[in-house]
């Protein structure tokens, strides 16, 4: 939108000039005045189809509330042209505006209405014969269609996203499990040498994790799928008609292809975006367990020489500027800093939940991008950690089974046939003088040597 | 524990004098001197007593793996002593110790034996006949059987405390809300004047958020139930007997007196503390929906004269040093505070729990000490809140409908007889010349007094 | 970039197909190609312009170190020209790479040779004559430069953006605690009705909170003006010339217009991002600051008939979708949704700050882009609220006069005669019946109305 | 306090029964009951002294305002008691009482007023003839002198603890540093071999890190040593003599052996808790650096055999309740766990922080109480971490002589020679065919054996 021309549209506050190019109106011109941050404040686009179809569904619910058939016709295809993402230059608003999301829900409505007008060879823009409000926003207010953008949005690109991108990296790390079952491998409490397992064990454990946070994310879905939609201002439903809030959710679980019910207390969908922040606190668990798997790749991974060099991750780019030759675990860095970032929003979000007052939370735009930004970088984190890293992971079974060899933990296995208090006679014997187990234990003369090798066999550990 | 007399008890680093009256031994006297921090700092007795609860199990299921009949008796009597609560002084560890809890899982090994070893008439202390890791610790790890014990623990308090204090404040919201159905007050977004609501709904969004809460702390309930117990030192079960972690799962339910069962993979329940970490989440928006409600109730009756004053508070107490017969919401602000500590204690336990590394999380203590103190803190909080501030609430009727009576936004039931940029034409006039709504839009000739008269009643606006 | 013709550009690991009208190289593609996240989460603008500065400065320092001038000329050129902002459509990558920042230092190392080389008749691109690591990057790694490129861009936008923005508020904010010197007002504590201040006196607590939220980010600055410089690859300072972190010290400040110099400790400098993890929680606490003035101010807006109501907010927008007339304190939410994010950010910017490894710490440009947005938003948004709300507030005397006129409190100017417990009567009693405090007084005969009088005094009590 | 015997108290409530033996009155005594928390849940006693300090001084200067001497006496006898720990079990209130502390205020008061009362001769507890408001209360606030308490008993706990600890660490940190400055190593980057330093450069980065920690801190201490005290309720010091808030800060000053002077702005001072949040954010990045070591120190101390093993940890304990002989890096785990919770902390004071209202903010018991804490536990854990861990520490020189030797990343100092991208040649391909970088060069040919063993020694590259 680089228009010099520009036409004249109004609002309850007086006239104001926009673009003669944009769809949008008076409100949405104001905003853009009001809140000049940068471009990449942008409001998430997600929001905004899922606005659009909110505005899609009413159109189709409010032809039998009175909306005439022409209006609700260039309603219906404008709104369609939005959600099929043929106007997103047309949403230029951003998150820190008005908290209700007003400006953005009567940025949408600017454009159906700008664009229906076109539609109907009245021009572009105007109030006329499409109203953005008395039309577009029929039965509607900011403060129920707002938040029920932001559960659709949310849904949407959890099952479209980040589920896919989630059992991608949980097969792929399965995958590995079932082709490392056979590895014996020291494990490690404490950064400490400890009893063995094989690498498959340890692979088995990440793939449980995340099939796990995938569990926690579908608990707080039931929640998103209920919609703000029908309580309108305050929750009271005025000026809907009857039954608009599940015509309106049957009516948007079409458009968008999944299921979505109206909210079972229209006051506390209003007031609160608990369902938000628990979503939320669902993805920052999963980025807490994403933290554990990937730094324990890249340990696993460290070397090539002078590191455990247990594995080998694949070399995708150069790794240093300075240093030739240099690869480094880049994907686990990446998704560790995209977890990092996640857990900070839940906190951003937290802190806009907690502060809602009366019948309306005004934090909705900061809560509602927040969680769609969390979403969003963890999907395309996970299916690129998983196509980039733990797809190409070899594992370097020589070195491997160097380490387990020498380890002193498996004196445990001989505890319970000579006692805690020995074993631990064994072990400590065995470190001062840098012998093996077995020369220690032979020498203390606390087991003999047939015993030992029956019980001190790594393989039969795991 | 002042004792000046002590006895000497050993482990694997040496001898080490104990306070002679003390039934703890060796290790646990090496944590008291290396982690010597305040007496508040202390583990939480709820993860004594759980793992008193694991150590008795063990004791019944180590019957049948070797474990002689007479000293399980005595192990038995004595773990079920400190279940019982009867030696709460022999735990003096605190929760900043080795980041497996082994210090802690030592100490009630040792408190055991050496209770045991009384019991069986060879005095207080030592590991004869009974031994702290060969009898009491037998087939466990702290690995296992520590992280067994805050699930154990986080579960109980759940169900004993948290559960019953948030439906006993449920309650009282939603009696709140019923008594107050008929009271039509104004409704407020942004801060802001809106369209009218009754109180019983605004009371009614409270009950909601609170119950819906609960289902998010149920959901977390589950993966508590799973437990790390049989997996050992690193998850594989070495020198566990087969079918220790199932014949231990059904042990502690029983004593419990609720439902457990092994962990689907040990690997994960010892490398992770997710569970934990999702639960302290789901504290968290429950923190935040308290937050929402005590900010409220606050406002409500904030006043007594310059204030909003729809309620009034009960006056449990003088609420100012120099303002003499102030009253002040300070059950509003005591729970307010605890929520704030319960978001911040997830941050902390989010930051535990990201950092395990290979087959053991290290922060265990901090983790399971954090949710039990937001477990504790918020059933406290909610049952005081109920019982102080909320049962006793008053509505002020007559100051409820002084202020619902000038709004000027019941304007909005104008809005589809006149048209969106009428209505606001009247309520701008209204308020630019301190007019009643009906004055203006008399005045405005945009609607007729008859018309006016019929759309315009707040009763039917709710 | 949606070029179709390309060209073949090559890096340790192979060669790769780049667009032909790019001027970056071989790693910058691959980045591109490995870490596929939305455009609006790349690198921000002001890291890559501070990076340029970075090579400017090298090409500077590096012709007294063998650099032949004529490469020197054409670097130094190039690293102007994206200093001015020629090229920002050549830094394509996001903030989600390799977490040392290699992939953008390589960014500018390569757009800054491909330019050099067309400038210097090779055309677009390439590695010869000017080679993007031998020659731009020469005496540098990206562990020094990068987190040198941060510091660089975080001091400038602090005293650019952040500050003059800081302080225009401040200063609007006193403008108000002068104008409105003479206002008596009812304080306000607990919610409670308290002693009266003068509306100036509460505005002068903002503008006083604002301003040493402003030392609080000039004390981290000197932090921040040490630069990493000259450590190259582990802080030993490989490969750079005897003085080269001083010499770039004194040429990025000539560049850059602020002071800056080398770290008192290289190794630290690479290992840790602690300056600016401290500026972030400077940050967070200027944040804290900003929603406390303006949660106050919405809620002295508040109303505009059943609200608190003792000063009016700008109108600047049209405040709803459904409820005509209706404006809202949105300067307010804007600003307080900032502020949470910003608290978010620092708990993204810490979670990176403490998972800092050996030599390096790689969250870098999670750490620094969450640094910069922070920045970034706070000073758009203080800019803003200054602007667009404090300045055009009006204090309602009429109201504030009613107000305070009817509270309890004024009572607390009767202790000091008439003793504690008897002044809480004359509360209580008043209060009950609802009387004025006077009226109470009297009736009690625990005061003549003469020394009522002359003790009674809102004016007096300021 | 386990009396059966009660006395009557009385307050503007009405009368309460407290125990006999107790020095408090009826405030404390509805406190006791109104906040039924654990013990544990105590407000810190660091904040009773700190207010007993408060009211010696006010006893000290309200002698020029009419205090009578002889009760003057009795007060400051009373208050001195308290500073010197003899009544520490009076002071039974919870951090979660009301938000503006006034309960513990009233406490102490109370306390001081019925040991006031036993010194001259009327029996224990009481009003007469010293009376808790009128006299001990006098010129004082909950407002204003609650806030001056916390800041005193911050100030006092850095200067006393926090500081004489961390300065223990940073030398015995430095002490490494300078013992180990010629053992060179293997430098690592993202976890991978990189150019060497010397551990020595490596231990000094911790003690820098931590030096500039401490400076954070210091930064942090003026704005608490501007105390609230002369502000009265709201700020404007009504009740409070001329000169009160300077005599005030000059007697505490006095008593506590510190610096304190008057707020600049005493509206601020209750207002807002900044200054205790920014010092919150100051341990916070303290903490941030504090993981950092540790989290190294465990790595460099990881194995004994399968690790990397460069250095040797104390062993202080026995490691595992069931691997015998193992020995973990515990003081690391607590130090790391505590460094967590301080990081909680700082969310729990900023959601705090940021909630206050109007003319106070009242969630000062959460906000003081959790920075006390967090000065605590930092205090004792950095401490114990020099002690039990630093100080002991080994450097393994032969298995660090071994990891530095083979490594490949020496090639940096090949590439000045022979250009990046033949160095990278070089590393690759002694990468594949494992063999040392001086085989792969000259069986390349990429550079001669003299050049080679000149240019690539370690030693020379620190």
């Amino acid at each position: 939108m680089t228009d010099t021309q520009t036409r004249q549209e109004t609002d309850s506050i007086g006239a104001i000039d926009v673009p003669a190019g944009a769809y949008w109106g008076a409100q949405t011109q104001r905003s853009i005045e009001n809140f000049p941050f940068a471009e990449r404040e942008r409001m998430p686009l997600g929001v905004v189809h899922a606005m659009a179809m909110v505005k899609l569904a009413a159109a189709r619910v409010n032809r039998a509330h009175g909306l005439p058939g022409d209006l609700a016709d260039a309603v219906e295809q404008a709104a369609g042209e939005i959600v099929a993402g043929k106007h997103d230059d047309q949403f230029p608003l951003v998150i820190w505006q008005t908290g209700s999301g007003t400006q953005t829900n009567m940025n949408v409505n600017e454009v159906i209405a700008g664009r229906a007008n076109e539609i109907l060879g009245q021009g572009r823009g105007g109030k006329s014969p499409v109203h953005p409000n008395d039309h577009v926003n029929k039965g509607q207010s900011s403060n129920d269609s707002f938040p029920t953008a932001l559960h659709v949005a949310a849904v949407l690109e959890v099952e479209r996203q980040l589920l896919p991108a989630l059992d991608l990296l949980a097969d792929a790390l399965d995958e590995k499990a079932k082709a490392w079952g056979d590895i014996v491998k020291i494990g490690r409490t404490h950064l400490q040498d400890a009893t063995p397992l094989t690498l498959g064990q340890e692979f088995s454990a990440y793939a449980h994790q995340l099939r796990a946070g995938r569990g926690r994310i579908e608990q707080a879905l039931p929640d998103l799928r209920r919609l703000a939609q029908g309580g309108t201002a305050v929750g009271t439903g005025l000026n809907a008609p009857e039954g608009f809030a599940s015509d309106m959710a049957r009516a948007i679980a079409t458009i968008a292809g999944t299921e979505f019910e109206p909210a079972a207390n229209s006051f506390e969908a209003l007031a609160s975006n608990d369902p938000l922040v628990q979503m939320s606190g669902s993805l920052s668990t999963l980025a807490v367990s994403l933290t554990k798997i990937a730094n324990d790749i890249r340990w696993l991974g460290s070397g090539p020489r002078s590191g455990l060099g247990e594995v080998q991750l694949p070399a995708n780019e150069p790794g240093s500027s300075i240093m030739p030759g240099k690869v480094n675990p880049t994907q686990c860095e990446m998704l560790t800093m995209v977890a990092a970032q996640v857990i900070g929003n839940h906190q951003a979000v937290t802190v806009g939940g907690l502060q809602g007052a009366f019948e309306l939370n005004v934090f909705k735009p900061l809560i509602g991008a927040g969680v769609l930004r969390s979403i969003d970088l963890l999907a395309v984190a996970m299916d690129s950690f998983a196509r980039r890293c733990v797809q190409g992971m070899e594992a370097d079974r020589e070195r491997i089974a160097e380490l387990v060899g020498r380890s002193l933990m498996l004196v445990t296995a001989l505890a319970p046939e000579v006692g805690y208090d020995n074993a631990a006679k064994i072990a400590k014997h065995a470190h001062e003088r840098g012998q093996s187990l077995r020369e220690a234990a032979l020498e203390l003369k606390l087991v003999d040597a047939e015993t030992f090798d029956r019980t001190v066999r790594p393989e039969d550990m795991v």
